[in-house]
């Protein structure tokens, strides 16, 4: 059973909404053990108040979090006892397996880089969401992580993209590259320059290129099971897929006069294995979840990470990468 | 009550669907006048096979249409009477006042620019949609016009947009730039760098910047009235909201039991202002719609065509060009 430390510090409504899931896992026999990172007297306090006897769990002291605002390599820098810093140095003395945390993105990839390092021939970390297609998971990488990407890079992204899905226990998954048009030749520079070098690479390595996809394949699903995009664009329609399953629900719950059930579908979707972003490329698994997540949610990303390391992630991506053909 | 040239060619179910939609619109009567281009002999047999008095009609003829995996512009240059070419020219000689065809954008945008010519100061034209969010109608450009961008083509989105949005009733739009991350300093380099030319630039042109905006702002709407994305990003995003939407009427549909009231929803949209695209930055106006789209949804968008004929579209956007600060 591995260890989780989870960052007591990090998300919108932190701390009290990280103690809340704290509190239900605790009353779930498969969940991982869990190594609290975040001030000590506090954490012992949100604990009691929860019920909950203190002496059952270790708490890494931790003095702050790295604000919205904040450039994130400047403060840990500044602060090397940051609570996304001291999560990450608990996996990488191998007291913790894996660690999350909740909230500022650039802060948690920053932290894992620094205090894990990178895969060698991971030149940047993405990271990787589960999309629930109308046909099953599709993994999209990268959600954020690397803004400005090359034809290399996305290549990088193919590989380690194809691992995780394979992690998650999808069987051969096919990788699409995200491009506007399926026809030959269309996009942008860079996806036109991806297209030519996935086709040159990918098979030679065993991952199965199925060609370009679009942005409605991660609804429908039918295309592909990974999904390679740059961080900007992969960022902008993750949070288009959130925004328009918010209308959704809003709109369809109206029609039908009742907006429990429409809810309830997004409720689900957000509290499986899509809860979580998976940081891949970097040496110990961590998982990045929704800064305006519920307690459910992150529950769900620590119930992710103690998942992925049972099937050994690193070790997989590291193999990957050292035996690909360059 | 302008006149409306229909390109009876183009569509994944042309020319059939289109002859659907000129039924519907014949019994309309606030309907614009249409001028049907396509085969002449064929155009009179559809019509004639939905109980329509041809006579009743101008056929432009036309020969041919370009492919989905054809090259426009070679298509273009080598027969001038493509479906296309001929419904734009109609535009370009006053014989019609827009002109609307579903299906191959890219064929429709160069037919659009060598037929009808650019707006000064537009260096490349822009496909808008207009996206239903929950706080009202939001503008979203470019939708796939044009793949690569620079700041200063963002810029001159910019400005179009804002036209486009005040010439279907949004008064003072707040112009939004998509990105990732609404802090300060976060988004890849062509967002950082569109975001200090919009702040220096836009205000003194009478157009409100209200700064960064996300994925999630188009399903929301509440953070800016036109929203300005490259081409690439724009049209995996509008694509992954469509995608979106369908898993969304999919699996609230069986949460309900009763599958209809969400696709209700669903196509109800599509036929409303939200069907076409509208081409911004040329000297004419031009809709593209969707190529998979239904009768209904060409009815709306010759609708939208005609609506914006009547409120100056074009002479609006020349002006907004003419009298803004360079």
């Amino acid at each position: 059973m591995p260890t989780v430390a989870l960052d007591l510090l990090g998300g919108d409504r932190a701390p009290d909404v990280v103690a809340d899931a704290v509190a239900l896992l605790q009353d779930d026999p498969e969940a991982p053990d869990l190594l609290l990172v975040g001030p000590v007297d506090h954490a012992v306090e949100l604990l009691r108040e929860r019920g909950i006897d203190p002496r059952g769990f270790v708490v890494e002291p931790a003095t702050g979090a790295v604000g919205m605002d904040e450039d994130p390599l400047t403060v840990l820098r500044q602060n090397p006892e940051v609570s996304v810093s001291v999560a990450a140095r608990l996996v990488a003395r191998g007291r913790a397996q894996a660690w999350v945390s909740v909230g500022h993105t650039g802060a948690a990839v920053a932290a894992a880089v620094l205090e894990l390092g990178r895969i060698p021939g991971m030149a940047r970390p993405a990271l990787s969401v589960v999309v629930p297609s109308l046909a099953g998971p599709v993994v999209l990488l990268d959600a954020g992580a690397a803004p400005d990407a090359t034809p290399d890079l996305l290549r990088q992204f193919a590989v380690a993209g194809h691992t995780y899905a394979q992690v998650l226990g999808i069987a051969d998954p096919g990788v699409g590259l995200l491009t506007i048009g399926s026809e030959e030749g269309k996009g942008d520079r860079l996806r036109r320059s991806a297209h030519e070098l996935f086709r040159e690479v990918l098979p030679p390595a065993g991952i199965r290129y199925v060609g370009p996809v679009e942005g409605h394949d991660l609804g429908l699903g039918m295309a592909a099971s990974v999904v390679v995009a740059d961080g900007f664009t992969g960022n902008v329609l993750l949070k288009g897929l959130e925004g328009a399953v918010q209308w959704a629900a809003t709109r369809m719950g109206s029609a039908y006069g009742d907006p429990e059930p429409a809810w309830r579908v997004v409720t689900q979707t957000a509290t499986s294995d899509f809860a979580g972003g998976m940081l891949l490329g970097v040496s110990g698994v961590t998982v990045v979840g929704h800064g305006a997540g519920t307690a459910e949610e992150i529950c769900a990303c620590v119930r992710l990470a103690a998942r992925v390391c049972d099937m050994g992630l690193v070790s997989r991506t590291a193999r990957a990468f050292s035996t690909e053909v360059r």
